[in-house]
Formats: C-alpha cells, sequence, structure tokens
C-alpha cells in the first residue's frame, strides 16, 4: 500500500528520469522499449515489448462500432457542449495512464452530472455497441482506467457531491466522483474517519475506489470494502439503473449484488452513488520500530501484537535487512533508529485508540514483553510526530530507493503469512549473485512486495523469476494481485490466481449484465484463445514489470 | 439477535404450550391455525391459515421429477446405503422446522461425506430435475431449510472436519457440517473467538450460516460474514464445484464470487467447505445498564460510545419502558437494577478488550460524563458475572415476557438508527388503547424488533399494522429482514426492501447458476404472477407472523 504514500510527483519524476536514462543510453531495457505513437487512431498493429513476462495479444473487438457525427450530436443534446470531451490535451492526458505506461487512443471523453445521464449515455453506447471505459481519478497500476484502442472515456468527476451523512451510525452517502481525500477531509471535521485512506487520495474517486476494491493504508485496521460498503448504486451497460443505495449494516433480503461491483473494475457497470459505513476518529497514534533476528520471530510478534495490543493494532509492516541497506544506501536523511549493529528483520507497528497515555503504555507493556521474551532484539517508541514519521519514512521508502538502486523486477503479492518469506528466500537461493533479492510489505494483511533488484534487465534474470514466482504463488493458493486488480496487465494471468470453474462464472456474469461487451473491455478477463484470422487492427502488448507496482 | 439466544428447549417449550392453548381453547388464534398433515405425499391441497399477512399460494414446480426407485439405487451406490435416509422418523424431523411452523414431504434425507459426493448428487439431481433443499442445522426461522414439496434433503453434517488453522493469521478452514459452537470451543482453546455467535449455535453448521448470513451477537463488533468469511467451496446445482477457498485478506483478482454464496440460502449452490479470519480472543468484558429519558439521548449515547469507548465497544442494546414492564411483570426473579423510578429507555452497553481494569476504568469515566452531560439519568456497572448476567436476563427476556404475555404480532427490521424508534411511535398513536407497542433490538446495529401484544389475534389490529409497518420500513429504505433471511416466508415480500431492477437481476443469476431452478425452490426469490392453469397439487400457504422472530 505504501506504494500510494510516495507522492505522485515524486513517483512520476523517477518514472521519466529513469525512463529517460534507458531510451538515451546503452542500457539494455532500450532493446525491450518501443512504444511508437501512432496518432491515428491506432489503426496500424503497435507492438510494446517491454521488460517482463510473455507477450499479451490484444485485438480490438471488431463488432465494436467506431463513433460518428450522430454520435457526437447525441452525446452533446444529453450532456450538452462543453461535456462532450473532444480537446486534443484533455484527451492525451485521460488516454495515459498516471505511470505513462498504457496508453490508448480514444477520441472522445464524455462527463455526466447526474444518474441519468449516465444512464442515457450507456443505453446509447450499447445500442450503438461503442465500447467504453469508466475513468476515475486514473491513479490505477494496471492499466484497467485508460482506454485500449478508441473506447469512450466516461468520467463521472462532476459528480461530486455528499448526498447525506449520518452522525450517529456514522454512514455516509456520496455520488462516485468525490475525491476521496475530500471524503476524508468532510469526515475528519465531522469527527469520522474513512475506512480507505491512500496515497492517490488526492486525485482518486470513491467511485474507482470501490470498483477497483482498493486497498490501502487502512485495511489492517477496518478491513476491505467488501465489509464497509454498505450500498451503491450502478448503471448497467444497457442503461438499467440499480438502486442497491442501501443505508442498513443488517440486509438479509435476496443476493447481495452489490459485491460484484466491489472489485469488477468496472467491467459490469458504473458505479454512481456509494453508502459507506464510517468509524469515529481516534486520537491517540503510537508507532514502535522494531528489530527481529528472524522471520519465525517477526510472525510470533504479529500473532502476539494481535493478541495483546487486539483492538488498537492499525499497522503491522515488515522490510528485510536488504531493504533497510537500500534505505540507508539510496535515501538522504534517512538514519536506522535502531543500534548501528545489522538486524535480519525490521517492523514498523502503530497502534490507533481513544487515549493517548494508556494506548502508549500498552504499546511499551508489549515491547518490554517482546524483548524479554527474546522475539525481538531492539525497539524504539516515537516520541513525537517527528519520530514516527521518520520510521513511517523507512518503511514508505523502500519503493523509492529500488528505484534509485536501478532496473528491478517488482510483484505484489498475498500468500499465506507463514510461507510468505520462504518464496523471497527461495528466490535469493535461485538468483545467487546475479541480483539483490528484496522483501518487504504489509505482514498484519499478507501481502508481500517481492521486488528483485538486478544490475541490467536480462532475460536471464526474468527466466529464472517467471514464471516460478506465479507458480509458486499459484501452488501455495496466494493471489498474484492483492490489490492492485487484474487491468489489462494481469488479466490473462487470472488462472495462477483463480480456478477456471470460477473464472467461466466470472465470464458468464459477464456475459450477463453486458452482453455487447462494452464495459471496460480487454481488461479483468482473459481474452479467448488467440483468433485464426487476425484483423489489421492488432495490438500488441506486453505486461511490463519494471513499474508495475510501486509497492 | 436475542432471539438466538433463549435456548431452543425454552422457546420450544414456550411455542409448545402457547399452540396447546390456543389449540385447546377459545382463543381466537384457533380460527386461523389449521395445519393439516396429509401423509400422502402432498398431492392434496393443503390450507395453513395462520393469522398475519396475505396468503402466498405456492405450487409445486410441475417441471420437478419424482423420486423413483432408480433413483435410490444410484444415491445408494454414491453414499452406502446408511448415508441415504428414508427412515420415517428421520424425515419428520427433517422435514419440520424447529418452529414446527413449516412442514414439507420429503421421502428422502442424503447425508454425502465429501464434496465429491456432493457433486455427484447434484449432478444427478439436475440431470433427473429433482428439487433438493440444502439443510445446515435447520435452525432457521423464515422455512428456508426444510422441503415445501417433495424436494431431497441434502445435509452436509457429516462434513464436519477442521481442515486448517493458522494461528499467525488466526485464518480457519473447515468443512462447512462443522457446529457452530464446535468451532467456537476450538478458536477458544486456540486462543481465538470466531466473529459469529448465535443462540442456535449448539445446532446450527458453519455452512448455513454462510448462507444465510446470519448475524448473531458478535455482529456491532466483527460486522457482517460479508467481511469475515475470506473464502468458500460451493457445489453448484450441476455438481460444478466452484473453487473459491482462498485463505487470503486481500485478493483482487477478478469478480469476487464467493459473495453470492453468503446469503444466497442455498439457491445458488451448496456451500462445502469454508475459510474465515477469527480474530484473537480478548479476556475483558464489562457491562453496564442504563436509563435515558428520551430516543434522542440514546442515539447520541451510541455516538459518543462509539467515540469514546471506539475499539472495545462490543454491544449497544436498547429497550423501551414497556419491554421493561413486561420484562417485569412477566418473568420470575428478574429486577431493575436502577431505581424504581420509571425510565422511558434502557440501555445494555458492553465492552470487550484485552485489559480488565484499565477497560472497565474506562467505562466508567464514559459513565460518568454521560451522566454529568445528562444523556443518562440513571446507570450501574456489573460488578460481577452474576450481574452481568442479570442485565443480560433483561435484554434477552423480551421475547419470552412478550410470549408470556399473550399475543403478538413480531416485525425484524433494519432502519436508519434516527428513524427507527419514530416507527413505534406512529404505531403507538395508530393502535391506541386496542395493543401495547413495544421498541427493543440492537441499537448498536440498527436492528429494531418492534413487537405488538395484543389481547386476541384480530383482523382490525392486523390491518393497521401491515402493509404500514412495510410500507414504512420501505420508505425509509430500511430492511424488512435484517438478519433472518427471506426463506419461504418472505420471498415474496422482497420489493419492500429490494428494487425492481435488482430483483429481476437476482432472477438472471439464479437463472444462470441454476437454470431448472432445482436449489431451494419456491425460496428467496418472489413467485411468477400466479399461473392460469392451476395444477391439483397446489399448497396454500400464509405467512405467520405468530412464533416467527422471537427476537
Amino acid at each position: 500500500m505504501d506504494k500510494y504514500k510516495v507522492t505522485h510527483r515524486l513517483l512520476r519524476q523517477s518514472i521519466k528520469s529513469l525512463v529517460n536514462r534507458q531510451l538515451t543510453s546503452n542500457n539494455p531495457i532500450y532493446r525491450f522499449i518501443s512504444a511508437l505513437p501512432l496518432g491515428n487512431g491506432g489503426r496500424n498493429p503497435q507492438l510494446y515489448r517491454s521488460f517482463g513476462s510473455l507477450a499479451t495479444k490484444v485485438e480490438r473487438n471488431p463488432s465494436f462500432s467506431s463513433l460518428n457525427s450522430d454520435d457526437l450530436s447525441y452525446f452533446k443534446g444529453v450532456l450538452g457542449e462543453k461535456n462532450v470531451v473532444q480537446d486534443e490535451d484533455r484527451l492525451e492526458t485521460a488516454n495515459i495512464d498516471w505511470m505513462h505506461k498504457y496508453k490508448g487512443f480514444s477520441k472522445l471523453l464524455l462527463l455526466p452530472r447526474n444518474t441519468e445521464e449516465v444512464s442515457k449515455i450507456l443505453e446509447y453506447c450499447n445500442s450503438r455497441r461503442l465500447a467504453v471505459v469508466p475513468q476515475g481519478g486514473n491513479t490505477g497500476l494496471v492499466g484497467g482506467s485508460v482506454p485500449v484502442f478508441d473506447e469512450v472515456i466516461i468520467n463521472v468527476g462532476s459528480m461530486n457531491k455528499i448526498i447525506a451523512f449520518d452522525k450517529v451510525s456514522g454512514i455516509l452517502v456520496c455520488e462516485a466522483g468525490c475525491i476521496l481525500e475530500n471524503l476524508i477531509s468532510y469526515l475528519d471535521n465531522q469527527g469520522f474517519v474513512m475506512p480507505l485512506d491512500l496515497g492517490a487520495k488526492g486525485s482518486c474517486q470513491i467511485g474507482g475506489n470501490v470498483s477497483t476494491n482498493a486497498g490501502g493504508l487502512r485495511f489492517v485496521r477496518y478491513g476491505s470494502l467488501h465489509g464497509n460498503v454498505l450500498g451503491l448504486e450502478a448503471v448497467l451497460a444497457n442503461g438499467d439503473v440499480l438502486d442497491m443505495l442501501g443505508t442498513l449494516r443488517k440486509d438479509n433480503t435476496g443476493y447481495d449484488l452489490k459485491h460484484l461491483f466491489i472489485g469488477s473494475e468496472g467491467s459490469l457497470g458504473i458505479v454512481t452513488k456509494v453508502s459507506i459505513l464510517t468509524p469515529p476518529k481516534l486520537s491517540s497514534v503510537n508507532i514502535a520500530f522494531l528489530a527481529c533476528e528472524d522471520y519465525l520471530s517477526c510472525q510470533k510478534l504479529l500473532s502476539e501484537a494481535k493478541r495483546k495490543l487486539g483492538e488498537i493494532l492499525s499497522a503491522f509492516e515488515f522490510l528485510d535487512s536488504h531493504a533497510m541497506d537500500l534505505v540507508l544506501n539510496h535515501l538522504e536523511g534517512v538514519r536506522n533508529p535502531l543500534s548501528s549493529a545489522v538486524h535480519n528483520f525490521y517492523l514498523l507497528i502503530e497502534t490507533t485508540g481513544s487515549d493517548e497515555s494508556y494506548d502508549k503504555e500498552k504499546l511499551e507493556a508489549f515491547l518490554l514483553h517482546s524483548m524479554e521474551s527474546g522475539l525481538i532484539s531492539d525497539g524504539v517508541l516515537a516520541q513525537d510526530i517527528n519520530q514516527a514519521s521518520s520510521f513511517w519514512r523507512i518503511r514508505e521508502g523502500v519503493p523509492e530507493a529500488l528505484m534509485r538502486a536501478g532496473p528491478v523486477y517488482k510483484y505484489d503479492l498475498s500468500l499465506p503469512v507463514e510461507k510468505m518469506y520462504s518464496l523471497v528466500e527461495e528466490m535469493r537461493a535461485r538468483l545467487g549473485q546475479s541480483a539483490n533479492v528484496v522483501g518487504y510489505g504489509h505482514l498484519g494483511d499478507g501481502n508481500l512486495h517481492l521486488n528483485v533488484s538486478a544490475p541490467r534487465y536480462d532475460d536471464t534474470i526474468l527466466a529464472q523469476i517467471e514464471p516460478y514466482v506465479y507458480e509458486w504463488t499459484s501452488k501455495h493458493r496466494g493471489s498474484i494481485s492483492a490489490e492492485h486488480g487484474l487491468g489489462l496487465m494481469k488479466a490473462n494471468e487470472i488462472f495462477y490466481s483463480k480456478s477456471h470453474g470460477t473464472v467461466q462464472l466470472m465470464a458468464s456474469i459477464k456475459k450477463l449484465l453486458d452482453p455487447n461487451g462494452i464495459l471496460n473491455p480487454y481488461k479483468v478477463l482473459p481474452s479467448l484463445p488467440p483468433l485464426l484470422q487476425l484483423s489489421s487492427w492488432t495490438l500488441f502488448l506486453t505486461v511490463d514489470i519494471l513499474i508495475i507496482a510501486c509497492g
């Protein structure tokens, strides 16, 4: 989740400088990047060949229509001239994801102002077989929110009203285009807290958050959006408005269909309103930075923390010594708050509660006990906000340090906690001296960021990592996408984490809700087996693991 | 949820004595109860006419086959002789729900021992168009777990193994037939707690709990099963086994289909395995019993409790003075722990945390502050387990007291907290002196138990209550079934809480997953408009509100 906390600006600069370096040097990656801007609506074959994974071929669905002037007239009639955007600069931004990794060729961005307009647009697009891509803040990491070809972009950012807030129950109802940060501020003023927070909060929209089942920084405490979203309104491909905007904690009247729209990445419908349960704000936050000498101790400490800190535990993060070395070597002004001795593992534990002095006392007692029992070899408790920030800086600085260190292969995996670090060790053994294998992540959530820092991008190294890492994850019933979703990037990798039967059922549900397949095509679900007849309008893509996941 | 906490034995006795009294006296209810056991496989029209709601006509689906000897041979071949039950006594029990309110006429109970057997049975039943009813502990309250006609009963109670438990993550994986109480005990020994607890725990099975999205006693703290169930395995109507048995907190790889099976009451598939996130056990429990003079103060106190007790709050229950009077007048040995003055509202607040002395201190400080600010007019904190039990006894005794007081119309509703008590007041105004309107329930969950205690069952009173109560609930976007599900009883009432569009989509999904409709027919979703052509095999049912909900 830390990937979000590094600011956009910082990441953009880093990525830009990295790409520039690669494109203007003899760096081997140059061989693999050949994104050729077409400027002709994508009518020629297009080859993205970057470093990582096998090539994924995506062909424009020939059953989709292309925009014509009648379409534009219809949209202008519904939305008004200014909400039918054809301006090239604005389209340029909307066609590219924020990492500048995926680029579509849409000629039209629509800005509906209410559910009825979304309904009219979709009904029309469906009848005309015009493909659409729902776009929120466009902060996704897997190419889910940008067009692949010429899909019409629909952005509900103008639908940004807070509809209701109940201070007794803490239930917020708002439109899908609300920026997450605005909701956080609004709730903060009311004395409540969004159960969701992430670094992209300044741009991302709640509708996009819900559609991608965003994880974020408060997951370990408040859990998934499947638990916190009480209701939603969604517009189906045919324009039907599905009113599931309940504001009840308990409702057992029929199938709970809202869950289909949480995490389906806009491929089943466009979320237009959301109701969400928000907990009251708690004032006391305490942070400790600790050292463990082996992974088993880290696991035991997690168990102990869950038990002893129980109701106030709000973060349990880890990094190994390789990650710490990178941070200390590549980030300015960062120092190890523990003794100069090298430790094998470092942990960041945060508590959030309602009583400053008691919570601190409780954490201190826990740490003392853990020290005495030998689970931790060293540790320090932040005494003020500056110390707290400096501890978080170490953990959150890992992705930045990795990028500064050079080429890096990044994987964002969910694994059973007890197995998690074995993958790092096995990978280290496989790669030997050829690369620096780094493990860190959200131990409390079972979310590992496995990163392989190499002197250069190299097919030999890649062949050592993939598909081994996916197969290993699959063998241990892990997830190849803990929180990013599948988007375009991993749609064809779904079988590593999901059985054929479930994927088949997903496809049937997609067919049921969106029979013409106009909603966010080419994403989430795997493409059909390669067609024998190739059209001239074919796009070859490879899944790029270079700068995919910054977490 | 209290309905569960009164033991089965107690309720059964009460119901039995109530029914006996009615059937052997001049009590007006006698006029309305005429359950005529047929003993001929249900081949004659059958009229249940009890008191409440409009008659619901259910016709046996003529496309379903009837059992023959080849079917029995097949089942015996798959399951072995002893797991194919035709014994009349055992079938009698399986055909009737525990309240003796719904009775089916099944001739066959199947007891598969593993997923493969469930798969073979369903594949066969689907190909033969034999309808089935999945049955767990048969503790439901809406007629969802018993056959309506001659459906084959499938009970996975023999599949009761704990498959795995991870003490680091607290993730339990088990078979669907595990009795809830056994899981609670198992976890207790491991130092963990099931996020689900309810009075029927001695009989109910986790597969049934998941299939009905059971609420229960720990809901306010741990939330819904949609948040706690991490994965499941389900067998579809055609025998396909859907492996969604993930054990990960984070997994964003495609649509999260498990949610379709949580709360669909066995109408989309039979749950065979479950993986569930369990929190660590906390040792400290404190309980306070308080008085408020108006409903606004109750609401404010809930807000305050959420904020000040925040992470340790585990129950926030309320009853009004009418409910308290009933308890004091009808239950032996129960006394008001507060002063003899009559208060308008009573609240029970429970905290659960990891530190006995601190938690108590915190609750005391909260109560003192609430007293000073005038939100509560009186209050007492339990000093030992006996006092704690006596406080719970008042709250949990309400349904029992109501049953002892005489005829009662019971409604289990979810409503926005700020609106909740208005319904009680409006109902009181509507009914005037003709009945005693009682409000109590789970304020923390927004779950109201509205009960109307009347001197006799009377169509005039009923007409004053229904459909007004459903319409009122619907108008305020409430739920007519907070936690019981719809089953047979409320399938046709679904539109009070769900839009036509969503119900239509539910029906489409049902059709997709179970095209022949063999899984738990006549339940959850509304029946089609009455068929013009009536078969001779028709069953008339009315929804009985007499002893439906004991909560």
